[in-house]
């Protein structure tokens, strides 16, 4: 199944095609190939190149898939379990270099995440991310530090058809994709005033 | 001047040339460029499909530019006076749907601008993001409203030659890019323990 972005204008063909997937197939994508995925986080921009990024990777089979399966909401867990891939996303809190609060750790982490996904679309792997998790249990469950933050799950792999997901879930698969409109989004002189480059 | 992702993997091209310049041509992107890159901001994902992004955006020589500028800290200033567009990203606080905090309002607006600066390399455009300006001057001066936070500002541009900077920045912009190992950040098991998929 494809679900491109519902736009009039030329996107980059990996930002058209790519949506957020709940089926995928059994096939585990290779180490090379999740190499390179990860990759593309750690060359993301971060504030003062702090890179707060980390990762915990399970493979299905593995106990750390199960660890993170474990600590998804129920919704979650209806449609996680086809994922070959399941992984957590953690902070660093801390600066690595003041010593003080970064205040920009959890916008680097999700920048790092869209970098993966480009990376996984260029493999044909599609990536859904998941807020739906205890992150307690995880940091308990992962000895995640103090200092460091578990902030999403996410689920990887190669596209599955919707028929694979349960009934409710497979009408939200197939389900229209919405966006607020570029006017309500774009601003220019003070909040709320569009701007001209919608026009 | 190019500086690539200091890799051996082969990562999508666009990944691999990006990085963020200090200095820019004094060329404008036109509207419709401009369009094209916030429209992939409006395509990327978020947490329960909230869409916390807003975009303030000035062109060199309007207001919005001049006070955009403004907010920036002294640093910042010395080099993003070349850039022809200078905007602010800001973040719902509260979620649309639940009336509740939305806990991943700034990890979204991060994810957002990575899909801003993959369309902008797409036209030839380079983002330079900032953490370092004075959001509640930014607030005030942009009008925003109490559920709404000021995040980070960005410029962008076409990329110019690092001669155009002051002598400190030039430097910079010719220093070498650094990243920490991909066995620091990749997990599985637990925190710390280096993933088979880097071996």
């Amino acid at each position: 199944m494809e679900k491109p972005a519902i736009t009039d204008l030329k996107l980059h063909p990996i930002l058209n095609t790519r949506w957020s997937p709940r089926s995928f197939t059994t096939q585990v994508p290779d180490k090379e190939t999740l190499k390179r995925i990860f990759e593309a986080a750690r060359w993301a921009p971060s504030s003062s190149n702090e890179q707060p990024w980390r990762f915990i990777v399970g493979i299905k089979g593995d106990k750390t898939w199960d660890n993170v399966f474990e600590t998804l909401v129920d919704f979650n867990q209806k449609w996680a379990r086809l994922a070959p891939v399941l992984a957590i996303s953690i902070g660093k809190k801390m600066s690595s270099k003041s010593n003080r609060p970064n205040k920009s750790f959890t916008y680097d982490v999700g920048q790092s995440l869209a970098y993966i996904t480009f990376q996984a679309m260029q493999e044909d792997i599609y990536v859904h991310q998941m807020g739906g998790l205890d992150t307690e249990k995880a940091a308990e469950l992962f000895n995640v530090p103090e200092d460091y933050q578990v902030i999403t799950a996410f689920a990887m792999g190669y596209k599955g058809e919707p028929e694979l997901l349960e009934d409710n879930f497979e009408e939200m698969e197939k389900a229209k994709r919405q966006r607020i409109e570029l006017k309500e989004i774009l601003f220019e002189g003070e909040f709320g005033n569009t701007s001209a480059i919608v026009s």
